[in-house]
């Protein structure tokens, strides 16, 4: 061990580690690349991957493939970070990637170029293990993940379709595990769907009432109405759809003027058991029973997917069991992934990487040992699948 | 009749429009005096009245007395204006006191200083005709009535009873009329009492509801209770109580965040069947039936006051149909004034003033011959209770 505040120097650490410092360096906030695809495209040119830089709008992507023919494994995964908030806030500065008490620090340490850097040193030691193996395998590498994700996995998938690429097993790096590396495969993802509502009334003045008709007055019944909805019963793989408002405004900040409309936003993640149409349908069934007058802007963020039993599951499984000694649980909670672009295209998808306790926060980090067991997992699946 | 846009000069006006309008020039912007009440001070000294300039705070107000002992009759008002708002978006500018087409234009025309005008000629020729009138006549003019009246009418009638000044009789000169001067009489006004709400919830993620409780889905059917609730039925003198939400707002903007708290302003308009303490008991009471975690800022404008039948309403109706030819109408309509103030002494109160149907709006006006009409109503009505 170093004593605190001597910095760890790369030589000592494994590949894979170093690779994610490398990765880390590279300041690159969303929808900012800042060179790591460049680190990625060189490691994997290296092992006789053929590269194609994909730019769309103002995002770096690409895609890389080594073999010709066979299944075709890929790895998918975004090269951005969120923002780091407050650098002051953070114990160590969030670009360094340091090395403290086994924790490897940093914005992305854990979303998601530690996983990044375990898929490219999991394919080094396969190839070098297995240069003739069988099949192929893919990256999907995108820098617009955390922004609006207009220009990057959507349109890969779109350019891959136009090719007639079809993936059979993608393997998401997003940082899936809760407490130990693999305790969690996510296997699927609920939909979600966003709406903004504007419910009108009439403005008016409050000591005037019948004069004017309160558009928050007439809001609240139908909103308790929505939030009270058991929009279903979720199933084995999901758990019931959950409707939430997350931002009601109405008023002109003045206290005595009834405003003329109130402004709701809302959100739905959903199972497979109903649809982001079913979904709309009901919302204004339940508005219309209120006699709103009302408008509703939808925005379908993605459907539910889901990756039951299956050869990608069983290897996920497997290669987790084996690496770590704990049978992993799959779960389809938690927020969107690019998943939800790369499901619908017919492939297998599960979601395998880090601890995610500190993503998207001051002082995200993991641990180090995490990001070469999680190598090692994909090197499993890897052997799993194309030998 | 002068041709548009030729300036009507000041020579060929009643006393009561050469005062309104010397009034309007002066840029009272609330809670500005801006020398208004010098004008008027100047013109009741020559009366014989006492005057107490009263300055409260930042606030000028003033009382003005003739007369020693008797039955009081006290005109109120104010000297402030609201603001003008975009002064491009007036015809003629606010403070020009322009006359077009045989209105009155400017801001305070109708509220009030056309009132204060007729208030000041009424006594001229009310003293010349009966220098020995019976009982007293008082002013109580603030500066602050269209602001937070805090420094206002409400500090004068604390003055006012320190002193043992009584008054019996009030005429606020408030804008009661609808279409023709004289046309309604308030003998009262509703209570006006305010809440800010704020329900407590737990923050969160949209995709982790579990972990977050909602305070926007708390509060959807309380509010709808709230809104449902008939308070009461009004009686002979006021129209049922009213429940109004003004503004609502919860949530931090982002789409996917529950937010921990949403915050509801809403006001009381009450009649005299209910008190503020009962209001403000029946709203917890239904708060806590949908057991939310709510904290309450109560703000009591004012109780309801009524002035029914009696020597100043008499008074009042008799000097209008007088005057017009028509029967007024007695109301408890409307919004809060500082009658509020004056009423809990035990004074009658009445507003009597011109159409309020420019007021606080770009363009505020009134017609120039309704000015002359109000001050002879007024004089009519110091003719019947002072002599
Ligand atoms: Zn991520
Ligand atoms: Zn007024």
């Amino acid at each position: 061990m170093s004593p605190p505040n001597t910095p760890v120097p790369d030589t000592d650490l494994s590949p894979t580690l170093q690779l994610a410092r490398a990765l880390i360096r590279r300041r690159s906030v969303t929808p900012e690349d800042a060179g790591c695809q460049d680190l990625m495209i060189e490691r994997l040119q290296a092992l006789g991957f053929a590269v194609e830089r994909l730019r769309f709008g103002a995002v770096d992507n690409f895609w890389a493939q080594r073999g010709d023919d066979g299944p075709l494994l890929a790895f998918a995964g975004h090269t951005d970070v969120v923002p780091t908030g407050p650098e002051a806030q953070w114990q160590t500065p969030p670009f360094a990637a340091e090395l403290e008490d086994g924790l490897l620090k940093g914005r992305g340490a854990a979303d998601m170029k530690g996983s990044l850097a375990a898929m490219v040193t999991a394919c080094e030691r396969f190839v070098a293990q297995h240069p003739d193996h069988r099949g192929r395998i893919g990256f999907l590498i995108t820098s617009d993940e955390e922004g609006p994700a207009a220009d990057g996995t959507v349109k890969v998938v779109d350019w891959l379709e136009a090719r007639n690429t079809k993936i059979d097993w993608c393997v998401v790096g997003e940082p899936s595990s809760t407490t130990r590396v693999g305790d969690v495969i996510k296997n699927g993802r609920r939909g979600s769907l966003g709406a903004t509502l504007v419910i009108k009334g009439t403005q008016g003045h409050v000591a005037y009432p019948h004069l004017a008709d309160n558009p928050i007055h007439r809001a609240a019944p139908a909103l308790a109405a929505l939030a009270a909805e058991v929009w279903d019963e979720g199933n084995a793989f999901f758990p019931a759809t959950s409707f939430q408002i997350s931002n009601i405004n109405g008023g002109t900040g003045a206290t005595n003027v009834i405003p003329g409309s109130v402004t709701v936003v809302c959100n739905f993640r959903f199972s497979t058991e109903v649809s982001a149409a079913q979904l709309q349908e009901r919302t204004a069934a339940i508005l219309a029973r209120y006699h709103l007058d009302a408008t509703i802007d939808w925005h379908l963020s993605g459907e539910p997917f889901l990756t039951a039993e299956g050869e990608l599951v069983q290897a996920a499984v497997a290669a987790v069991e084996a690496q770590t000694g704990h049978k992993p649980a799959l779960s389809t909670a938690g927020g969107t992934s690019d998943g939800r672009f790369i499901a619908p295209t017919g492939a297998q998808v599960v979601e395998l990487g880090p601890v995610n306790a500190t993503i998207h926060k001051v002082d995200e980090c993991v641990a180090a040992a995490d990001l070469d067991t999680l190598s090692c997992i994909y090197q499993d699946m890897l052997a799993r699948l194309l030998t």
